[in-house]
């Protein structure tokens, strides 16, 4: 029976590798560190649960509309209003099944077979392969620690062809933690409008900053897609709720993908997210956020004692994306060894590029403090 | 900015107009009967609610593996063997947002751009635009009452060209409730793979079945795709919850997909669905299957008393296709009447295909008995 090309083509995440193995390992009872999982380990704030089971009790768990809950899209777009001033009417934005949903569902709607993308390299995985599914093609911007890792007009200039269909950046990035400023988001998207092209902003790890103000491009702009999510800041992984704000122009087509594609998003999800701007559940998430500052104060002087260079701090999500080719001439074999020998998972950089992939490690602090001086010390001693 | 050609292609559905005249006049306080939709009345049954209430109670909220959390594809398979006398190994088993996340996964898995996928019409109008998202060709096979609106070996035979991937077949089938039996599906499936094409048969419907015993093209085959679902049997429509049985050959790009398609299903609503194959569970639906019949059994012989003709009667889910020719020349202009004199809402044959739409209504008994009455002497009325 016939693969498809696409299947064919689409790459496995290179970190399932490495669980399976750190799943082998505590199975033989081995402490393993995680420090390779892109989602924090906190649980889901109390008044988002006590949301979901308060609607749960009533029973009635049906379908909404394929845009979502009218009540969540005007949540959202209060918060927009709110927190950044920026005016999101909320028939631009819809709910999905995680940002995953919302990547989907934009670049469906703005991608033909042999259309190109633009994207820095290293990025998230996901987002090669989704192009890929939708018979785009993936077109790296190599991004180095001068730019923070993030691309530049240049950049943009100089790869743009006549079959590029966009840009699709993060800020925060993943894997590099690092952000775009205002600026320089006007910069790209002027770039890709004068282009007639679409850009698309991944705004997953908004909220989680450290040092600087959280934004979003909707301040500044209101012809681009912006992708959002529950997952991280919200901390709301397994629920599979994101959004996704589409130009004006593209409203109505995304809503007859997502009818097709989804049908909606989670119900219960969705009220429970009702809960997520509460003022007391902002403050459980800004405590977390401290959390994460502090952890991201003890972690990045570890590491740096130990080798890792870091040359561009990474200003938000909860990743390190150091180099490490002072410690080994490649990042898999590292990672190797460090779950082998030290119990520490990590993540190589072969999942997010082709762009020196094997002299960066991504290490993500989704663990407690005790667990990353533990960490620290269980790599000093494999290093020393 | 540019919108892609799928995304102009790919049609809405005609019955949302009509929900939204629904609405517009409910909130006029006008009271409408809702046959149009495609979801049980039911509330979740309470015994799956329990179960995800206890898992919230938790928190931990997390991302489970692509394919689905290991206790839940083994309960399906469990259920497979003691329901269907099935051998499906939990491996081959894929958790899925809903049965639209399974569809798309075996599209992905099969589908290069212009290769064609024969489909009965009428049927489930995402089908056709799921294909469209990937670049693949509906074709349509014209089925009538003569074969109970399913395809045979020879519509195969007659319509299979070197570009014809597969069939997609539903049984029972939305939108005309009718059943394959087991050797008519061993004909296609033998049809299907001495071509070297793929079988999708979509089981959602399972275990809505009236006077025949419910099945699984399983029992008879493993190299098809399986779609099935927990959102009408089992009344999880809102949870979003599915899943895809896939041919051993294809199990692993499945997952890769998967992995970057959706990360993964909803959490809650996999722990939830972990008391779906409880026996007390299975006892509400088997009672709720009983209500399901008694309305079926009250809604047919009404509606044809006032002239709708359904020359095949439906065997299974809760849709009856009616052929209401002799009533009106355009099965949309009646179903305005419907919702404007009567206040009942109907789906008109045009969402479902291009043979013969107009002279087709579908009418779903998703609505209680009472209701179901009443809605039959409305209709009466406006028919005088
Ligand atoms: C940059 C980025 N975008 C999108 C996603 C998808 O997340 P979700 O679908 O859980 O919202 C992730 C997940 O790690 C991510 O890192
Ligand atoms: C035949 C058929 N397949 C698939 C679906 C998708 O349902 P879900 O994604 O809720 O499982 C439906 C929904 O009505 C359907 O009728």
């Amino acid at each position: 029976m016939h693969l498809s090309r696409r299947a064919l083509d689409i790459q496995p995440f290179h970190v399932m590798e490495l669980l399976r193995r750190a799943r082998e390992l505590e199975a033989e009872g081995r402490d393993i560190i995680h420090m390779e999982v892109g989602e924090p380990d906190f649980p889901t704030p109390q008044p988002i649960i006590d949301a979901a089971t308060r609607f749960l009790a009533g029973g009635d768990v049906h379908y909404t509309g394929a845009m979502g809950l009218p009540q969540l899209r005007e949540a959202i777009s209060r918060f927009y209003r709110e927190r950044f001033s920026a005016e999101v009417p909320a028939h631009r934005i819809a709910i999905t099944p995680g940002a995953s949903g919302a990547l989907m569902l934009a670049l469906a709607a703005t991608t033909d077979p042999g259309d190109e993308w633009l994207l820095p390299d290293p990025s998230y995985p996901c987002n090669r392969q989704l192009i890929r599914a939708f018979e785009g093609i993936a077109k790296p911007l190599p991004v180095d620690p001068d730019t923070r890792f993030q691309p530049t007009s240049d950049h943009v200039r100089a790869a743009w062809s006549p079959r590029t269909r966009g840009l699709m950046v993060a800020t925060p990035s993943n894997p590099t933690g690092t952000l775009l400023s205002q600026s320089e988001l006007t910069a790209l998207r002027s770039e890709v409008i004068q282009r007639k092209g679409a850009l698309i902003v991944d705004e997953i790890y908004q909220g989680l900053t450290y040092g600087v103000e959280s934004s979003t491009a909707l301040s500044h702009m209101d012809d681009v897609f912006v992708v959002n999510s529950f997952s991280k800041y919200f901390g709301m992984t397994g629920w599979r709720l994101g959004w996704l704000v589409a130009p004006e122009s593209h409203v109505r087509v995304i809503e007859k993908l997502a009818q097709h594609f989804f049908i909606a998003a989670s119900t219960p999800a969705q009220h429970a997210a009702l809960a997520a701007f509460e003022p007391r559940t902002l403050d459980m998430l800004e405590a977390r956020r401290a959390e994460f500052a502090e952890r991201r104060a003890t972690l990045l002087p570890g590491l740096r004692k130990l080798g890792f260079e870091v040359a561009t701090e990474p200003q938000g999500a909860f990743y390190i994306y150091a180099d490490v080719s002072k410690l080994c001439d490649d990042s898999e074999t590292l990672a190797r060894r460090f779950i082998e020998e030290a119990g520490v998972a990590t993540t190589p950089g072969l999942d997010f590029g082709e762009h020196h992939p094997r002299r960066f490690l991504r290490i993500a602090y989704t663990t407690s403090q005790r667990r990353l001086i533990e960490a620290v010390e269980r790599l000093a001693s494999v290093l020393g």
